[in-house]
């Protein structure tokens, strides 16, 4: 990411309430306190690296207004009620110049099935392939090689990144990010099994995708057995997560990396699951409950539960087993004394009594 | 997926044995019995459901035929002898209409070697790739962007799912599933390691996938060093599996998503390893072996094991080291109540004796 | 693989110091003592396979030199100071054979931006998507559908294999291969939630990735929220890994299959990762550390430090652990008896005094 502005446009972008210090230099990096240089723009969000404050190279620092360090020479202090918001603005800004959004119409290699009709301001990509029935919300865009399968569609303002798929029969709503190489809408994994071996089931359900949501780069969501597996609005999806068919996920819910979700369970709204967390299946977990990553869930959870570990258990007990186990080779050796001491005691009760 | 069935087809699709009541609305939709609504088709697989039927709205239900409750107003149930089989035949005459299988034919953006022979009952979607040297059975199909490597072959009536990916040197049986995004046939991972860093050991084999097999989306089987990496007839993965370079699978293997088996080892028939476990490299694992999701498998396993956990260890065992570790903290204190109460006695034995 | 290779081809291929006896059978597969037959190539590299040797059906043998065992009828012993380096030598000549470099050259199909400049010796396969401002190095290759954004860099003699995605902003450097389904630069998973959901934090860094780095099949690396992510030179990476934004790894690591890393964290160089671990954000795990498969890594780790489990601890104190556990069972019963006895000891304190 090439990145070039001047003092003026940072100040244009972040909108600071005051400022101290000068500096003639453009900005070319973001870099915490710590790691910039001359010509790198950094920030004080939290407390905890004000001591790099003084030593720090940037040119520009975004800074709590309440501060009352001072700027170097050559260095200029922006002053914000809330720095971390200032530097979002600053990389919305940013991300607009460095991946700018393509511009609207399909491009002359995508295959677009006879009868779709893809709205003027809508982007399809090289390689891209709509097949019949399918529809695509204004201003919706497909890069390079995305999927868009039979009779699904996606709303307004959806971004499918290259190589992102959607089988068929699959809803997106509006705003909806899918990264690249994901999977949405494959079949779920249903046998009917004997000792012969595996009858696939046949499924025929659907993937249905809220509003607002972000589904990670190589994630799968399996399409339903029949009626539909269910990302609620504004949840948010990391990479290579699995989500089993007849999943029903709620509103606002942050799914971690690797997690994988078993069939037919249902997370309720705002629940968030850590890093590689595996949950079995037909379980429900309660509105805001919370797994620590690597949590393996075989029951369900009461909302707002905080569980760790594997079996999940509530967070604190998890803490107080994993210290106890670092204990157990003392615990066994304590016990094998008082063992000792006790046989020798009542074998010779006169010496002790 | 749009649904819309009279009840007269799904009567000729699931063929009763008997039928009570009536119905004139058509089926949109399939939903448990709790959740069904006027319009939906609904099934009494399981007993446990049997107290939603009184209060389901569904206009259709697939009944067993020892059931005695009878149907509501406008409401038709259908007897079986085995209703689940029912809802399965249904939803095979569904997977028909909504997911109809493509034309034969080879689509013009498809780019194919010179010399390779498509069947003319097989299908080649858009900007597929097929390699020379490769070759493609009767009826098969390669959905959207599908890749299959040069000298690569793919039996009869075979599903490459878009952008499925058959590398170099790969031969998959009759009537193979490869789910989008599935990635058969990457290089193993191997190195000669010393303290300057690691060089690739080339990975000169292939993978031998049976007939039957389906493969699940995201998932990666690495091609061996040499010889083979084998998937074995009949044997069924789920997504995001990862599959080591000269692992060998047996028949009818179930192997849950996200499950990773390391380098060189051997499952043999019928084994079941539910999500996300881990199985390291070099061991056999007998026939009909089960692990529990998460399980950590570090050794080989006896014919009809049930293991559990990380380290896997027998099912039970598991089970109860689960229970008793929430017991730990209880246990360490009893320990040093013990303790102290035996350091008072022999401290004072003459008060005690 | 077809492989064929006469006796004298292999000798040319290998190199060996001396030979004894002789076949005038063509190589055509390569298998372990243990399973070799006519026509196969094997090699002594570990001494525990010694006892395959009387019995093998290999025409061609890689030994030992200091091996005194005779070949059998039809059998050609080839010897050398380091087998295994032989068979790589063989593997590496077989490699050239089988997957031979394509030609160079842009495949008609393949969509470059206008003013990107593609050296005459690289090769951009079909359907290959090259955005603007990304350039390629000398002899590198982008096989099928790869994908190259807007302003990415790859450096010489690189290779994306089969729709491999690298996105924008992003730099390779030399001899990189990045296998089929890897994405590398999708967007951080980073947010700034409160009560009414999560609002995406721009994720405008990119990923930096050094020489000679491997990464594996459906491998996803996130780009960082600004600056970089880095992937340090010579480290190989496995299939199904995910490296989150702003991860720093050193050089000539080696990260196993289905690995996660969280956000920030820092590897040094020659860590060793092993299967399914994962490791939380803002660490650093120092030089040379080392973890366990399924190791949950939630504290940065001194340098050399070799750990294993969920949390991870020092790999003896975890064996140990594992090893007690089993023994819990026992220890509450003894604990138990021990109670009871002191219970029926001090009851009765005549008794025993």
């Amino acid at each position: 990411m090439e990145i070039s502005l001047s003092p003026e446009q940072v100040v244009a972008a972040t909108r600071p309430t005051d400022s101290r210090g000068q500096t003639n230099r453009r900005i070319t990096n973001i870099a915490p306190l710590g790691e910039a240089r001359e010509g790198d723009l950094s920030f004080l969000g939290d407390r905890k690296y004000r001591k790099d404050l003084a030593t720090t190279g940037a040119s520009v620092v975004l800074m709590p207004r309440d501060d009352a360090a001072d700027p170097g020479e050559n260095q200029l202090f922006l002053y914000f009620e809330n720095p971390s918001a200032a530097l979002a603005r600053l990389c919305a800004e940013l991300e607009v110049r460095l991946r700018p959004r393509p511009a609207p119409g399909v491009h002359p290699t995508a295959v677009v099935a006879e009868g779709v009709r893809i709205p003027p301001s809508a982007t399809v990509g090289p390689f891209c392939v709509i097949e019949s029935g399918a529809s695509m919300g204004e201003n919706s865009i497909l890069e390079a090689r995305a999927y868009l399968g039979r009779g699904s569609s996606i709303g307004a303002d959806c971004r499918l990144m290259p190589g992102a798929i959607v089988m068929d029969g699959c809803r997106l709503g509006k705003r909806v990010i899918v990264h690249a190489g994901a999977v949405i809408g494959a079949d779920g994994f249903g046998y009917d099994s004997d000792a012969s071996g595996h009858a696939k089931i046949p499924q025929v359900g659907g993937v249905s995708v809220g509003d607002d949501v972000e589904i990670g780069a190589g994630t799968t969501v399996d399409r339903a057995r029949f009626s539909q597996t269910i990302i609620g609005e504004g949840t948010k999806i990391d990479n290579l997560v699995q989500i089993g068919h007849n999943v029903r996920i709620g509103r606002h819910c942050l799914i971690c990396a690797q997690v994988g979700i078993a069939g037919s369970t249902t997370l309720e709204d705002f629940v968030v699951l850590g890093g590689q967390v595996g949950v079995a299946g037909h379980l429900r977990l309660g509105a805001g409950s919370q797994a620590g990553a690597q949590s393996g869930i075989g029951r369900s959870l009461e909302p707002r539960s905080t569980v760790f570990g594997s079996p999940a258990v509530p967070y604190l007990l998890r803490q107080k087993i994993s210290i106890l186990q670092q204990r157990l080779p003392d615990l066994f050796r304590r016990v094998d004394k008082i063992e000792a001491g006790l046989e020798k005691a009542f074998e010779n009760p006169v010496e002790k009594g």
